[in-house]
């Protein structure tokens, strides 16, 4: 994963740059690498000693808000944290939203197909996108910077750019979608005892809460240990799984007296065993804080943290035989779960003391995408491939969508320049 | 548009027996066109007198149904309407929804990417596909039965799939979402009386009802049209525009209050001038059949039926530019437009007396897809391009997207055998 420093970085300013800046590398064959913030975690961004860095950085800012077509169009090259400004200060919101928000670019979340917090609620990246504006290899733009959410105007390159990680060409310009803002949001912290109740109350809380925003669960090993680090004591004891649930509102009583039945009818069935309403910001934002993962590893040096899809009702067993699996292949591996469950999204943390960190990676990856192969998953729910991953991609994709897929990137790219070595292999 | 008899029709029963006459076809450059229910509007599924029809119809069925993930895995060859029914029989609804629904075949829907009633809340049939798998023209098999929302494994050549129209591969099952089935429904008639005041009730709908599901606008000439086609005396005389609103609700009194105080205050800030709420089932569906355009076009033999995509906020002046663009290529020219507003979408029918079908098509297309191309917008909103408007698709997507897309094409299907001659000219 290490990052090279680059033969060159190219900082182009519009997209017109952009297009001619990729016209003359490849007319020189010359292999360039697309990095928006830099803070994807799969090495897709990085290049080696013989590329040419391509910085989306220049390409920055917010070129029109519709508050009709309740669209944004920016270049490539804001900052999420920029755009989603832009969007509160007509009152409106930016679906999008990730950890990484300050260094993370739109371009970078498009090309990633990023995940983030609200995806239960909003979508992917690509459920986000209304329309966009790509160059390709050899310099030509395709796409459009659509308002509209209804098209059918034949197959549609532009869908194909989202997730590509910049090895079917660079996204200069987005349409986004908005939304309204809420206007008032709800957090609870449950208790519950075994997977089967996550399950239900997941269930539970799709049925009654139409703005249900958030559905987060922490396996018992994490929430001990995130609980350690931020001096929490919310719950005494580490239940076996913790849940934040969150649900957007319209700010009015009932909406809460809702939420607060949700929960009360939830303990009655046995399905949380406890439950905690913030009564203030601080205790709000110390709840978050037990989720978020800010500094874990630096605690843990050579933490794997893996991003596992599966269907959420395969989450637990899932979680269960990842630990058995590791347990005999990996002595001494101790794991630290937790998950977007709503979303069959799973982050298992694996640690194991005393391991080199880049041999640690491989070593839980053996084990674990094998697994997740054969259960149905996807070996990245929304971190991307890169270069981390692409030895295991054939767990997640047959070998003739792969075929194809590099028979569509020569069509696009013959001098084979973008990002040679991300997601395919060389 | 004329359907010539083909060459022979395949009734392949499994996707295996797809990939294998494909591979057959593929083998002998023998050109095919995959077909779903025939009831798409642009000629997409047409075959030529020296092609084979290949019938996606034997390929039906509901293989799962997840109320965890809520998702349904399904044939590509069910019934629309099939589908829907099976959603319903757990409690679930399946987003998609369109008058064809009795005939047409959910591979169709995606490979039109059908738009229908119910976009505005829950987007086109791109937004409601979770995975699908298709069998490219050498038999080989792309993409995935996923049932996760949450996937970044590289570029996704599913998506290229939606919306392709027969021209990149067979679609021969797809994972699609299921949601909540609304507890009720509310819906109401207004006047309004010009293209601002429409704007501003949308705004006003879409900030205040979050199960906003319809939001439907006639004008003049459309209303007075169909009003008397049914013998309907909703409005006395027709408005300048009339607005269906419809919001899907928990079937709560605060929401039927919600509702009923939108329309109070719309009509005190003077943007509706009348309200009509349907006492009984009979008065909602005769509300209904007066938007449904079924026996318009026996009416008026001839008719021209444009779906066109433009921003919201566009779409007033735009029907007023196209009146004035008809009038004076076309004089005799009558227009009778309705559109789902809220999803930038205009249906915008021309009818030409005393002028032969056929002609009447492309003389009405010649005055008006330049003006759409000139607004960007879309010269197919939800019907596709088949044949159709295959001519005109250099006006809503750039050459360099039609050469990119040639490129795709021909890597994936070198023999040129899937319905040739749409979307793309021969
Ligand atoms: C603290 C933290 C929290 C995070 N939380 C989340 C999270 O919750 N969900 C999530 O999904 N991710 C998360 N991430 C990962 C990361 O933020 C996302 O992958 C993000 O979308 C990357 O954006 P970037 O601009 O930094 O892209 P980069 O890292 O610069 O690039 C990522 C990939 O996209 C390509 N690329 C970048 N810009 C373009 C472009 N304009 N055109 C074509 N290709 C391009 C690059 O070549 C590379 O392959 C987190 C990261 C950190 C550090
Ligand atoms: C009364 C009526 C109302 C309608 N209302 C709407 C509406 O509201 N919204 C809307 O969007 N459309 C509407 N339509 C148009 C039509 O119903 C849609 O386009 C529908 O999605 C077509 O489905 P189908 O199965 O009939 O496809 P077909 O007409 O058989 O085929 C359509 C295209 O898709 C291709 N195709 C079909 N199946 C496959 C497959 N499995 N794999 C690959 N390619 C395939 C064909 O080659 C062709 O190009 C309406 C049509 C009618 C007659």
């Amino acid at each position: 994963m290490g990052r090279a420093e680059p033969l060159a970085v190219l900082r182009p300013r519009t997209p017109e740059e952009v297009a001619r800046a990729m016209a003359g590398l490849n007319r020189l064959s010359q292999t360039v690498v697309p990095q928006g913030g830099l803070t994807g975690l799969a090495g897709g961004a990085n290049p080696r000693p013989q590329d040419v860095a391509l910085s989306l950085a220049g390409l920055s800012g917010v070129i029109d808000i519709d508050r009709d077509a309740r669209s944004m169009t920016c270049l490539a090259g804001t900052p999420l944290a920029e755009a989603q400004a832009a969007a509160a200060a007509e009152g409106l919101m930016l679906p999008i939203d990730l950890g990484a928000r300050d260094s993370c670019l739109i371009g970078g979340n498009i090309a990633t197909n990023a995940g983030g917090l609200r995806v239960i609620r909003y979508g992917t990246t690509r459920a986000n996108v209304l329309g966009l504006e790509a160059v390709l290899a050899d310099g030509s733009t395709i796409g459009a910077l659509r308002k509209m959410i209804k098209i059918s105007l034949g197959p549609d390159l532009s869908a194909l750019m989202i997730g590509s990680e910049g090895t079917i060409g660079t996204i200069t310009r987005a349409v986004l979608r908005l939304v309204p803002q809420p206007a008032g949001r709800l957090t609870a912290l449950c208790a519950l005892s075994d997977f089967p109740a996550v399950l239900r109350l997941l269930t539970r809380a799709r049925d009654t809460l139409p703005g249900l925003s958030a559905f987060e669960a922490m396996w018992a090993s994490f929430f001990r240990l995130m609980s350690e680090m931020r001096g929490s004591t919310l719950f005494a004891d580490a239940p076996p799984l913790a849940v934040i649930i969150e649900a957007e509102t319209d700010g009015s009583d009932a909406e809460r007296l809702r939420f607060e039945a949700l929960l009360e009818a939830a303990i009655e069935a046995g399905e949380i065993t406890d439950a905690i309403l913030p009564q203030s910001l601080r205790e709000l934002s110390a709840m978050w804080s037990v989720r978020e993962t800010a500094g874990m590893e630096q605690a843990m040096p050579g933490l794997v943290n893996l991003d596992i899809s599966l269907p959420s009702t395969d989450l637990g067993r899932f979680d269960e035989a990842a630990a058995d699996a590791l347990r005999s292949a990996l002595p001494g591996a101790a794991t630290f779960s937790f998950g977007h469950v709503g979303d069959g999204n799973l982050h298992l943390c694996v640690h194991l003391p005393g391991t080199d960190p880049e041999a640690a990676i491989h070593e839980v990856d053996d084990v674990i995408y094998p697994l997740v192969g054969r259960m149905g998953g996807a070996i990245s729910a929304e971190h991307g491939i890169g270069t981390l991953k692409r030895d295991y991609l054939g767990q997640s994709r047959t070998a003739a969508d792969l075929a194809a897929l590099r028979r569509v990137k020569a069509a696009l790219d013959p001098n084979g320049i973008l990002n040679p070595g991300k997601v395919l292999p060389l």
